[in-house]
């Protein structure tokens, strides 16, 4: 599964006159070895150090990581564990140098080395030292995604997708923001067959979703409420994402105004992105799309999608990449008005020879 | 509030002879400014580094964060944050850098520094460098729980006892283990009123409760099930933890004999336990009490918890040191049998000047 993806990091490499990269970001690390790194209660207490892929120019590629992070075995992957979680008393950071200098030694890694600046552990920066940053060169290769790769975010949009049905389902009045979404993490999960890492928001009423940034809480669900329904679950270490907004039973005029704009805008979206065209091009035609209502949003058109839930390129006024084939993007235009309420719609969107394959698979209605 | 903890971090640097701690595990910045760092989607796209926590020997406390970590003010904390989210092209980690400098220069920060050596950013190395580890003492002054600790502990294990009464509201045969704890996950983030990471596992049936380290599936309870619920939510930055087990309707003999031997062991640590006795002397108590049954567990008998989930002092046979008066302290025991199933109890206790005060308030009952 992987062996394309290291080619990949080996362009990288070519490119940056490096040997060696080293990842230290979860959602590389999960690129280069196929490991997802468990994520949802924050760095385990049971490590000592992030967990790192080790890919070399010439061929090589290893996975230093904790007990409590391995599972199984890893194709063409040379795989150094250390005990995190132990009867006894444990110096997780001893055994995590242990493994990293038992890995150099075993993969003779050497040389120059690429690393992931942000995330890289000054705890071994002596055996493996920072020198080049591979993120920018890394963020591009990873954009255009692979075959098995799409596979695995179609998997991801599927469980969205079932996520959004269950929104629809679930959402009524008298049960509080936090009920409806947990009800939805329910279908998620048992769907996915396991615990999934759930990014985004699920708010209702006026003030909640015409305020970004709102977190869920357990506020009850009205009549008439808008709902702003984001859903992001990362199922297999891939990320599916999603956004369906609709009020309950009943919407004003102006809500409605507002979130027909942003469909349509998406719609736009879905019938405008193709191979070729700007980042910033395609940004601008949505952001006038909306405009030309009376509408705008503060945020970022859409973004990458992948091992990591926002990846390059973010769908903004000033990147200036062009669009290729194979790229995952969601676009997710939106308006949040103070006294009417906020609504935004978001595909994920896989770019296509000549156009853009919807892969999420929701119905969008205003009013439920 | 952490005006206290500062004074306690500001022991560490005295017994090291350093002059600034630099914290960036996200327990320990949370410890040190107050400030719950997001953890539940792993680390956020949107930060160019982990957040920083900096108190000077003399005085002076600061917090580095990106805006999507920042929440109001703290205080007495000097705040740095950069833009991590931004409608535009933005580079994280160049924001972070300059945030740091910054607050450098704010505070004076210079000579000797204790960092923590697993988490320690390499990018800032060169203007932060290494130096000592501050870890070990900064484990030995956070045991021991401040007032207002004990307080925000207080309000973490009624989280985890609310989430302990749900699950024996909703554990019943046809649902599926995932359901269950999304059921009960809604039942404790809508109490705490914001979503919650949540550690733990909810298992059912001989066979995953007989084998640690199952995660919960899709798996359907049946009548008989036995079930081992451990729950640990984090509410406004501090853990709560608990565990019950029981079976579905009706029990074998063979798995009550195993319950109850688990019970009443964790009834001995909760008579026995005060400030005095040694880790070592406690646990060997406990196994030697469950081991005249028959029975062992191949886990810690317990650990600490605050701002991390497991925190020194780990409850292991080689651990020395003394337990303290307001140590806040998770007893475990329990066992794992194939052809049986297994049962684990567990509860929150407060060490007090003579005893123990069980913190976590829910029904242990072996059958439902």
């Amino acid at each position: 599964m992987t062996a394309e993806h290291a080619d990949r990091i080996r362009l990288c490499l070519t490119e940056l006159g490096a040997d060696w990269a080293i990842l230290s970001g979860p959602d590389a690390v999960c690129y280069a070895t196929g490991q997802p790194i468990p994520i949802e209660t924050g760095p385990s207490p049971f490590t000592g150090g992030p967990a790192l892929a080790f890919v070399g120019r010439s061929g090589g590629m290893g996975l230093v990581c904790s007990n409590v992070e391995a599972s199984g075995s890893l194709e063409d992957v040379a795989v150094e564990t250390y005990a995190g979680f132990a009867g006894i008393v444990t110096d997780q950071h001893a055994g995590y140098r242990r493994a990293v200098e038992q890995m150099i030694r075993r993969l003779g890694v050497g040389g120059k080395l690429a690393v992931q600046i942000a995330s890289h552990p000054a705890s071994v920066n002596d055996i493996l030292p920072m020198g080049l940053s591979i993120d920018a060169l890394l963020n591009r290769v990873r954009a255009v995604k692979t075959r098995i790769e799409i596979a695995a975010l179609r998997v991801a949009a599927a469980s969205a997708s079932q996520g959004q049905r269950a929104a629809r389902h679930f959402s009524r009045a008298g049960l509080s923001e936090l009920e409806v979404l947990n009800a939805i993490r329910a279908v998620i999960e048992n769907g996915a067959g396991s615990r999934c890492a759930l990014a985004g928001e699920y708010v209702a009423g006026i003030e909640h979703t015409s305020t970004l940034g709102t977190p869920p809480g357990s506020r009850r669900l009205l009549r008439g409420d808008p709902v702003i329904c984001d859903l992001a679950p990362r199922v297999g270490g891939y990320w599916g994402d999603s956004c369906a907004s609709f009020c309950l039973d009943t919407a004003t005029d102006a809500w409605l105004a507002t979130y027909q704009r942003a469909k349509e805008t998406l719609d736009l979206a879905i019938a405008t992105l193709r191979p070729g065209i700007s980042v910033a091009a395609f940004d601008k035609s949505l952001r006038s799309h909306m405009q030309a209502a009376g509408f705008s949003y503060p945020h970022h058109s859409g973004h990458g999608i992948g091992t990591s839930v926002h990846e390059w390129p973010r769908l903004v006024p000033d990147e200036f990449a062009l669009i290729e084939e194979n790229m995952v993007l969601m676009v997710e235009p939106g308006s949040y008005q103070p006294g009417i309420g906020g609504a935004r719609c978001e595909h994920m969107l896989r770019v296509t020879a000549t156009g853009a394959e919807v892969m999420t698979d929701f119905q969008m209605e205003p009013v439920l």
